[in-house]
């Protein structure tokens, strides 16, 4: 028996969200749409740095985004002085690889559920180095401590590793990672760790300090639903003198926090909106904005697996899943269908249903999300949506690549 | 006597800007406002995307992008495959420098009036390699050709560079260089060249592919008016395959438009508002633009120059001079305040006038801007908030730095 949808946190059937209402839009761990009072909030900023653009964009920069690091420091349970605002979060990655000493030859570690690309970053900082990246194999769900096993003993190995990157959710399977472990295992030996949390923020309860990675980036366009453009890199105080952003400026030298506060003009008014944003989901209820989203897509995900007739891949605690689940599709899907991608265009055109379609080891899963403009109904549309393909006859839709 | 105010093109009269209307505006060039009419168009894409987020910033990104790159390229004079986007000309600089490969002990070429966020760049790198930034003395207006002789002679020495930097609109004297002369250089010696065009889309007349530097970067979100966040770098053909975007993403060794169509979530909708900038300066007519920018901002400079009884340093024709002029500031304001940021924020705060003060080997000036909302009553209320300045008593105003 799927479990019941769970009750709506008070208000959030009021919120008006600009997606096609004809959508049922399930990747919002991809990123989703702006709701509009943030939208609102975002063109308040755009217009008052118009008004004035060098006084606000260029001599109160620093002070403004002070302020937005302190609302963040506050929501990611980390000081101010150690939160730097990027693009997204694999500018946050690259500016850990760019920064960070390695010697030629050196070895970085990751697993085979890294978000693909960060794994282009780090194959690339490898070849200009002649250096190499191991990819730990871990089981499709390792969200048992003993699953990380392979990786400990990896970090733990004699020559140690130079650098580390962990993800706390990974992006195409979904898995919440026990990644206090791997930052203590990595402490321990003196491992330099970045934990990749571009999926965590808003999706689960954070606390940076201590958690105490050596670095720890994200986005805030995901969960949290601020314009798109907004990420953060958290650096711990050990690094945060050797850490800057990919962009080179004219604060070089001055410290991270001014380093990170000038890369160059941009668009300012996207990273003023961040605080817009935490305040909206705590007048809501931050927690249980984060606990509806759980329970729904626990829902969603025992709804499509009743519906398919297939075995539950992820475990639906709170500890290994966050609002993203993994679904096996049901096997015969594969016959009908070129590709993954041609299948994810195919539910979109023709069912008006987005999820990503995931392949793992030769076999297809969907990634399912659940925020609060989601109903049981999009997932029973999704439900009935592959079920219609499965009698369809073979789809020769091209291939479409997407980001994930 | 000062030239006479030039005729405004036909329709710029409408143009409705959103700067303060008490604001005499001449930063320009650092940035400047967006008109409403591409406001209206950025927000209309804002809400596309915003609709159907995963098909339209994920699967439709790259064929949007395209367009984009098409219409720039038309308007740059190059190849749209010639063509990636970047945040900003810092962006573009700092993919350039990290792409490169530059030998341990390198030899890095520019001239004194390099941006200082593009010194900071170079030097990081030199620092990385253990290499040198040498930066040539050049004259305050190096405009003409022999000015440009201790560069060219760098250029040509039995140790050739590694890479030489050079500006078009230099940023903090604004002045013109003759960067075909440096590019031949270059190209004859096999010295990589990257000119950087920061301030020159939208005041200068651009045939990159027939400069045909190996690489240019330039800012759209200056003269052309796009939102902030709009740059790009443009490649030629020998180092395309080379050239890799700062973010590193999934589409690495997939070829230099897919990588730079890439770069992890972003505001796409900033960058599609680039061809309906284009297209609204066209509609306007951007020559005749482009002529009375530099026309009026002759004529500011030479207001300046009498009110305060100064001697010009620009040579005000077409070839040395854009739509940025610098100007000295009477000597003794030098007694009345305590930096040049503390005078640009008096003449800010107390007299609405926003300009850049530039300390050039002690002495100093202000880079004026002209665009179409600027008339010459702006110059006039500068000149005599300098003039009222010097009868003040000596301002105390703390110093605020400022991107230039």
């Amino acid at each position: 028996m799927p479990s019941p949808p769970p009750e709506r946190p008070l208000g959030t059937d009021k919120i008006d969200w600009p997606l096609r209402p004809d959508l049922a839009f399930l990747n919002h761990g991809s990123f989703g749409s702006v709701p509009a009072p943030l939208q609102k909030a975002y063109d308040g900023h755009r217009a008052v740095l118009e008004a004035d653009p060098i006084e606000m964009v260029g001599r109160r920069c620093e002070g403004l985004l002070a302020s937005v690091r302190s609302r963040l420091g506050h929501f990611l349970g980390a000081d101010a002085a150690a939160v730097g605002l990027v693009t997204n979060a694999s500018s946050g990655v690259g500016a850990v690889i760019r920064s960070i000493p390695l010697s030629p030859g050196a070895r970085m570690v990751t697993t085979t559920h890294v978000y693909n690309a960060v794994r282009m970053a780090m194959k690339h900082r490898a070849f200009e180095l002649g250096g190499t990246v191991e990819e730990i194999e871990l089981p499709l769900q390792a969200t048992h401590p003993l699953h990380l096993t392979p990786l400990l003993e990896a970090i733990g190995r004699d020559a140690p590793p130079g650098l580390v990157i962990v993800d706390h959710v990974t992006s195409p399977t979904a898995a919440v990672l026990d990644v206090a472990t791997v930052v203590a295992a990595c402490r321990e030996r003196g491992v330099p760790v970045l934990v990749d949390g571009a999926h965590a923020p808003g999706m689960l309860e954070l606390n940076l300090g201590e958690l105490d990675a050596d670095w720890y980036t994200g986005n805030l366009h995901k969960w949290t639903c601020t314009p798109k453009g907004c990420g953060f890199l958290y650096a711990s105080e050990r690094v945060r003198g050797i850490t800057h952003p990919e962009t080179i400026s004219h604060n070089l030298g001055q410290g991270f926090d001014r380093e990170f506060a000038w890369q160059g003009t941009r668009d300012l008014a996207a990273w003023l909106t961040i605080p817009d944003a935490l305040d909206f989901w705590d007048s809501i209820g931050a927690d249980q904005v984060r606990e509806h989203n759980h329970a729904l897509c626990r829902a969603g995900k025992e709804l499509l697996e009743e519906a398919w007739g297939v075995a539950p891949i992820q475990s639906p605690g709170r500890d290994a899943m966050g609002s993203m689940a993994i679904v096996a599709l049901p096997e015969s899907i594969q016959g009908q269908c070129a590709t993954p991608d041609a299948l994810m265009v195919h539910l979109h055109d023709v069912h008006h249903v987005e999820v990503p379609v995931i392949e793992w080891k030769g076999a297809w899963h969907v990634r399912i999300s659940a925020h609060v403009h989601n109903r049981l109904a999009d997932y029973e549309r999704l439900a009935g949506a592959v079920r219609a393909s499965l009698m369809a006859r073979r789809e020769q839709v091209s291939s479409v690549p997407a980001p994930a």
